[in-house]
């Protein structure tokens, strides 16, 4: 008797906007392994962090960007958005999987919490969709985004194969090195860091002030465990990421305050 | 010998804007403690995440709204970039201390992560500050912000006397019951929930679609250690929350995935 294999509905979303070349790679290597519907924001989105549109309307829109067989939506949403109205208004089952991405620059060490990408896996996560967020630590126009195929693809058949743990997603992020050059994966926890600001100063042609924020990442984690470690090192990194902000182990200390004095 | 005690320097801000009524309140309670600058938006931003402007200038502009001691800004940025220009452009030294709030609705249990209000008090964390987000569960207008002032300066004080944990910020929330009806405060974990979206769909006057976001929070968490458990049930909730996503206890089983194939 032969079995049947259904192949797998895999949503792709990320947050540099559906035209962007690392969701361009994602889609063809998802074509690979399922049934994929693409519902991505109409623009740039990043830095968005979670952000959810509930203050203006949003619209969604039939995209034909290439000749691949997925099926593609724009809208003029977030990343968030663009996974809440795949999964309720566009997609006819909820999706075997989410991935978002890939993702022009990094998304490790405190990147994950203003990444529009990982927001996009998140929100899938919240929704009880396994999502993964890819990243590449490159910031140019002509990255090389296919060079991570191979990796993008084991690890997502990894995923679709052993499930992901209740209330966790992953953030996956490569560095900016060839196919060859790139050692391995390896599972690491979020790097202490934070972002130096530098907020550039400038005066508009009335004589206004007006700033853009500008900054560089500084790492405050001498791990060897940490997403940063590994792709200092060369290696890409996984980072199982959960939304269950709880400090736990917090808990304990607070009860011990006077707050009902 | 008298000895002189230095005032905590408190930044304030929010996501509902610099003249919503419930930042006020908290300038109020704020201005008993210690020294105010005030630096939020000049429009509501709920719903944003821990957004970041990076694609846009940002203005900031000196404001009198009340006559209190207190100097204020508004800005065109987000919560998030509202504490990176107070810190990084417009005060003096680093605060001792950044609230954030009082917001207009619930950000208990999974709302924390689309939260404006928290993503601000998890900036100020990032960069070093302890920081506390107020939120009250009453979306109307004229929410009885001022009911709450007892506990928010309780809490505020006990944060300034016993600090908080490397890497570790306050949500804390507040049922919708007078001051007398308040049983007291409670330190909770954030209980699982997820919202169950309904996009209502409409047409414009040219016949397009287009849809507005809604739904209703759904609690999953029978808990009673839960953030949503003590607000309904009568009490404020503390939840220390973290911005190390890692989820930790996962490592060990990604370990055993083939993810070098």
């Amino acid at each position: 008797m032969i079995k049947m294999v259904k192949k797998p509905l895999i949503l792709v979303t990320n947050d540099d906007g559906i035209t962007a070349p690392g969701i361009r790679t994602l889609i063809k290597v998802m074509n690979k392994i399922g049934d994929v519907v693409v519902v991505a924001p109409d623009s740039p989105q990043s830095g968005m962090g979670h952000a959810i549109t509930v203050d203006s309307t949003l619209h969604v829109r039939r995209e034909q960007i290439d000749n691949g067989p997925q099926m593609e939506y724009s809208t003029s949403g977030t990343p968030a958005d663009c996974v809440k109205l795949a999964k309720h208004e566009i997609l006819k089952r909820t999706p075997d999987l989410c991935v978002s991405g890939i993702n022009h620059g990094s998304n490790a060490s405190i990147n994950v919490i203003y990444s529009g990408t990982m927001s996009a896996a998140i929100e899938a996560g919240i929704e009880g969709i396994p999502a993964i967020g890819f990243s590449l630590c490159d910031y140019n126009y002509d990255a090389k985004f296919s060079d991570l195929e191979h990796h993008v693809h084991v690890i997502t058949k990894n995923v679709l194969e052993h499930g992901l743990p209740d209330g966790i997603v992953l953030n996956v992020n490569f560095p900016k090195l060839t196919k060859n050059e790139i050692k391995g994966i390896k599972i690491c926890r979020q790097a202490k860091g934070n972002w130096e600001e530098v907020f550039d100063k400038r005066q508009n042609p009335q004589g206004k002030d007006y700033y853009w924020l500008s900054g560089k990442f500084v790492n405050l984690d001498k791990g060897e465990d940490t997403d940063d470690w590994a792709l200092k090192n060369g290696y890409g990194s996984v980072v199982p990421v959960k939304f269950d902000l709880t400090a736990h182990h917090s808990i304990q200390l607070l009860n011990s305050w006077s707050l009902n004095d």
